[in-house]
């Protein structure tokens, strides 16, 4: 004998404690409150979450930043995702802005982890059906988990930002290494036809960040420079590349990236790197405090847009197109 | 009570019936013979294998080459893993030398599948403890597969024959497209820094292999260019390549690339290009025939060697140090 | 806080490319149309999958047929389901009116696959929930799919049709081989206890399709006999097993069969061998063109039906009763 | 094209045959009827169990009670979870108010199976998403399963009975080994800080119950001492205890267990041990036949206000507070 | 650094308790003592399973028998594999001479369970990397393990019994329903082509075991009849049709089968009805007492022959070659 | 055509960078090297790891210990199991000498995570086959890992070095808590039967570590008090403890811990509370500076020792007989 009701959703907003006020954001783009929830750390580093109201049945949407140190935030997230699980949330959406140890996406060389692919299945094992995530280094990422990726691009924000404020003819599109061409050509295309340009160099694998060597590949002359990358950790390659470019001739450069993780020296490196502007948005937490010219433009609204199609079934291909 | 034996281990190698010469050449590599196999074909194209010998015990592993029609010979390796597992090999290698559905290795737009992670899932889930592969199309499809993954690199197959048998002084690498930028970088490093250069253009994502704008970005001019490719399907990016090279003054073109796939009508493209040359290896099978300019290098030294060092338990990483 | 809104379902209908008239005949049974979907072949082989409207959240049925080459089908509903999976579709139930490779149902000797439950295996890790098949070859292939298996049956309309066209006074119901005797037990009991006969015959398990012997057990002498089969290949058992009911005395044999693969010589040897009448169903492609005596009953109805129950949660098992 | 329909679920009772009282006072209290299920033993024990209504889509709780031998009440209800997953029920909840093999929670040396752990397992690959239980022997029982356990506590239960059938002003609560201390603590906190004390003995860990030695450690002089357990199997410790703790002057002994298995001698003992009332609940079936002093409490409305909290989406945890 | 040794293997072979007289006649086949195993049951049925010797990197048989009641037998059995596992065994290899279930191989009708692969799924959950059956109910169930199933066959032994003992001149092959005529075929086969009979019945599927109407079909006038089954439970069905044989003039009925379940009242059942000897094995424990003419021949060699096979890592198929 | 050779082992050691001094210790102890890796931090934070030699086919031991802030030991010792895995390490054990997060192996509350179970699912997912642990907070943890776990214990390091320096005769045996009073009454029975006794208190549970109230139960008065736990975090609770036995008249307190986390401001409250000895062990790193009276004794035998059994297929559990 059946006992039947209609059945209904909800939609449940959490947030790491590395970004709050991205949660508090998207949360506001929601109409929603983020739900209250414990969370502390114990003298030795354990961290304790407790959700304060009820998560059952819910379709929980847990969102985590990735600044540095990123380790903590890592574990901050498997473990709220499990007390959602053992919790009986009905739905889990793990919401990583920026995806940590995205770069190590292969093994380089042998004997190397695949951490990114390892990212993906500690979220998968603690308990998350999908993910939301941004500008993933590479697109294969997205491959690495196994269920639904929702894999947005902040790229239109990026290239409205440009538009509104500088003129585009005589722009060239720069990547600042020969593994990003593919995604300048991407902006080339945005941006009526752009020329395109790249930095040639040599990374030493044994130490990082370690720049041998540089050419501009390209015609970059009296062009003012859209250096675009995914993400800036120190700087060193970007802050190369602008100069390279201005010894290359281009009368300005301009950097946008996705991921703002602008790890010590990036700031003192990017002021004096003789870029006119650096556009990123605030997949990371960001303060313009002590930049000479940094621009960031909020994530907030595609991540909470993205939220709102998935809970309602919609498509969230549309969001760009 | 305890009965204590020597335990020991035997080596069987497998080989659908794609490509059987590529077995065939790789078990005279490694000095033992293919394992005696009955495969056939029923009426509506079921397949049917079974192994003529015991492969109790045995480290097995199954090569599969992927010619067209590729759908077969996948479904073929998936039941010959199939049959390993269920008669108790101990352990199962799959060996693709041309990865099938690389090419599909994200979601282009929303609503696609990842191919080639479900290739990595299938094998997975038929039995299959390992993967050796030669020059995926991404790095990142190592990471799609959930355990070890041996990518070879036919690479310095394809320098040491250019090396000995052309001048390297004036010689300029070209990437066919803004994808593989990254992949001349690395052939130009090997080959002292020759030049790099690449064509840019856009492909109508609607219409497969369909370009429709084509400029060099690099300075070839007078130099011999080496346009490289991880594979070559139809050959109408790269015969057009070699026109847009020829008219931006390059002296000559030749043309490596891993994976000859050369679907009609490549070789009437290629032969047809004012290339010089066009050099591959036997991944896929290969027939000089109706070629003006064909170079086929074998790749089972490769692979036996790769087998040689999983069995023993040696180093592939020194394979290429 | 929760926002909680109602919650709805959607039913959503695909048809793989291998036999589309019978995903369009099950459409118009549900008063829905099949989702329009971008597939096409590359040069090389690989299928591409595209669904041209969001997926997201849908309740998806992914219909394919089978007919012959098989493994290339295969291969393109488990792309298409995988594209389902990735584009978030709530549930997949994945229906083969036609359960390929269900013959290997077992290791007939040593070193063989069981390659119906790879299939069963494959279709689980490409991503589907369910699966709803016709006439599987033995019924516990159901216990090859970890998850829900709707098994229907076409007796009913197969014995529905003989009913309305033959006089079942003076029949008896023959299987042709030893391992199809209960089934046709089955059918005696739905046609009023008819009397039963088998062939018995020895097949040379090393050449597919071999009989080397045949003799009837059974009374069949002066009775129209239905000689029934889950499927006819080639056709030569089924052939030769007229021919033996006719030396038997037979006044006249009927062949019913639910899926008609029909591979050459069937038709040559169906429309020779003094049969009145070969009734099957559409679970694969049928034309009766050049047969002398070919009946196809519409198999639309009953996916349409089952489908109809799974969506809105009705008893499948009723359908029978 | 979608064809959308309001999403509805019903909610579904199952019982096994261990106990069906409870399973019917279960289901009275929810204002429900068990569903109609066929089960019956074949000749050489083997289960055979069906439903007799349709559970498809159904949210299906399946209760299954463990008196001896609960061996075969384990099978039984594994395959009813087998059949609501083939049956295509939406969701399965497990309820185990007694969970088998709860004592097995480690291995106590080494070579020894963690059969709690194995139950577990068990539970979720016959297809259960969930787990109802009653006073796990330990509370680290929840962390075996991967999926949501709703832990239910009867203390409340059986404190309320005490307070409203005990003076509370001169007990002390006492723990029958060193193992239950904390829970002694807990039902110190509950009934207003009552004093602690419990029995130090040795087991022989060869011989399943047999003590060695006893001593009280904490004052129970002049005290009516709530003796605590979980579980009472042979009863010969609790016994013991009772004994013990007349010898050092409490002037009365009351037993309270949330699971009275009372397996042979227990009536014996505890009626000859000199209790005052031994206070039990139906989590196991109870018959009050020959006890002296036998108080059984229905669990039926906990269980039933914890489904519908489940079934509701509502929290659990209010239960308690 | 690596600091390498010899690598060994050691076979320990472990019994269950339901048949221990099977685990010393193979332990004594192979030559070897069954590994100490302390097993008991707790009060209320809980059974405790510690292995008395290191199990540690061991290649594990264990071996259960399965008569009734046998759901107890099961849970031994993967308490036994459980602690094998935990306890560091290398390989685990599950033998079941008797599969428990295996007539619950499919859902006869709508909302059953498929216990035979719900047993398959306990054994691998339990941790068992492989099994070894005799004659499963069909052979379909080796598919319900995902690893390698040894399936052995009794056919060879209770042939030759039957030619050393019988002339086959004059006999027939007859299975005792419409299901086994396949088997019968086999038997056929071997014993000479001897012609083929099987008895038309018709079960009540409400009720077990319940006839309700018999025929013989096929010739056996005046022959001695063999009528096989792969198990005899209650032995209605088979000592009906002993019954059959002799009304259709069969000269003398002999019945083999390889498990003689012989629930109640099959002894009385099969020594009242007429048949000349019942031929069966100890997969299950037997005992001739009381019964007129009951052969038991031991499966001890058999079993021991593939324990061997295995663990030297030989070839199980040519023990029927 | 099968290729034999003989078999081999190779045992590689590897140490993440937590407490390389304890992997140095233990390497020492087994006569090797830890095996040369390259490990480091990018800016932001991420961890990357590759080892100098192969590690293909090793039998690879992974040693981490966790001192604050452990969360990024935890992604160390994952990543390196991953690199091991990716590697193809023939068989990995993770060792964790303290296992992080083992305070919640439990929901205290609901929508808590169990994070100790958490820890198990991660390691198993990187791809670790076995864990190694030390005195775990809780035996059940044991099971929260789907594989062999070795649980290794450390009490008798602590009960020698008391017996040595202490005479046992006057002795107590106290927990600092009410769960801990099993296992004192296991340090009781190796200690000559001393008599227990423990401290009553109570935790507020939105607080961490805060405590309400103390009172000894049992008698202490004169004795020298072996106050013990698994773990002394910040010392509160312990200290708070040392201070209630004083006033209960214990002549003097020793404290006994297996893992000194010794979070701030433990050594300040252990220096000041009264206590004559603080006994832990190297699990963690320690460093006696600014200690009074703390004494680290070495647990590297101890893991050195069972890493050899493990490698060995010697057994474990007789290094506790």
């Amino acid at each position: 004998m059946s006992h039947w009701i209609d059945n209904q959703k909800n939609l449940m907003l959490f947030s790491g404690r590395a970004h709050p006020e991205l949660g508090e954001a998207v949360a506001r783009e929601l109409g929603i409150a983020v739900t209250p929830t414990t969370a502390r750390d114990f003298a030795n580093g354990e961290i304790f979450v407790r959700f304060e109201e009820s998560v059952r049945g819910s379709d929980a949407f847990v969102l985590q930043s990735y600044p540095q140190p990123l380790n903590k935030a890592i574990m901050e997230q498997l473990i709220m995702i499990d007390a959602l699980k053992r919790g009986s949330a009905k739905r889990i959406t793990a919401i990583l802005p920026f995806y940590p140890y995205a770069r190590q996406d292969k093994k380089h060389r042998g004997r190397e982890p695949i951490s990114a692919r390892l990212i993906a299945d500690l979220i998968k094992t603690a308990g998350a059906d999908r993910i939301v995530a941004v500008d993933l280094h590479t697109d294969q990422i997205q491959g690495f988990f196994d269920g639904p990726v929702d894999h947005m691009h902040a790229m239109p924000i990026l290239t409205d930002y440009i538009r509104e404020n500088y003129c585009t003819d005589n722009i060239a599109i720069v990547s600042p290494d020969a593994g990003r061409v593919k995604t300048a050509e991407k902006w080339s295309n945005i941006l009526d036809g752009a020329p395109l340009a790249f930095v040639h160099k040599t990374r030493d694998i044994d130490v990082a960040n370690k720049v041998t060597a540089n050419r501009v590949i390209g015609d970059v002359e009296g062009r003012t420079c859209i250096l675009i990358d995914d993400m800036i950790d120190t700087g060193g390659t970007i802050a190369g590349a602008v100069e390279v470019l201005r010894k290359a001739g281009a009368s300005d450069v301009i950097i946008a990236t996705t991921h703002g993780v602008f790890s010590d020296p990036a700031r003192e490196r990017l002021n004096a790197c003789g870029v006119r502007e650096v556009i990123t948005t605030d997949t990371l937490p960001q303060n313009t405090e002590g930049w000479d010219n940094l621009t960031v433009l909020p994530i907030a609204p595609l991540v909470a847009k993205t939220i709102h199609e998935i809970f309602e079934n919609g498509s969230v291909t549309t969001l760009f197109e």
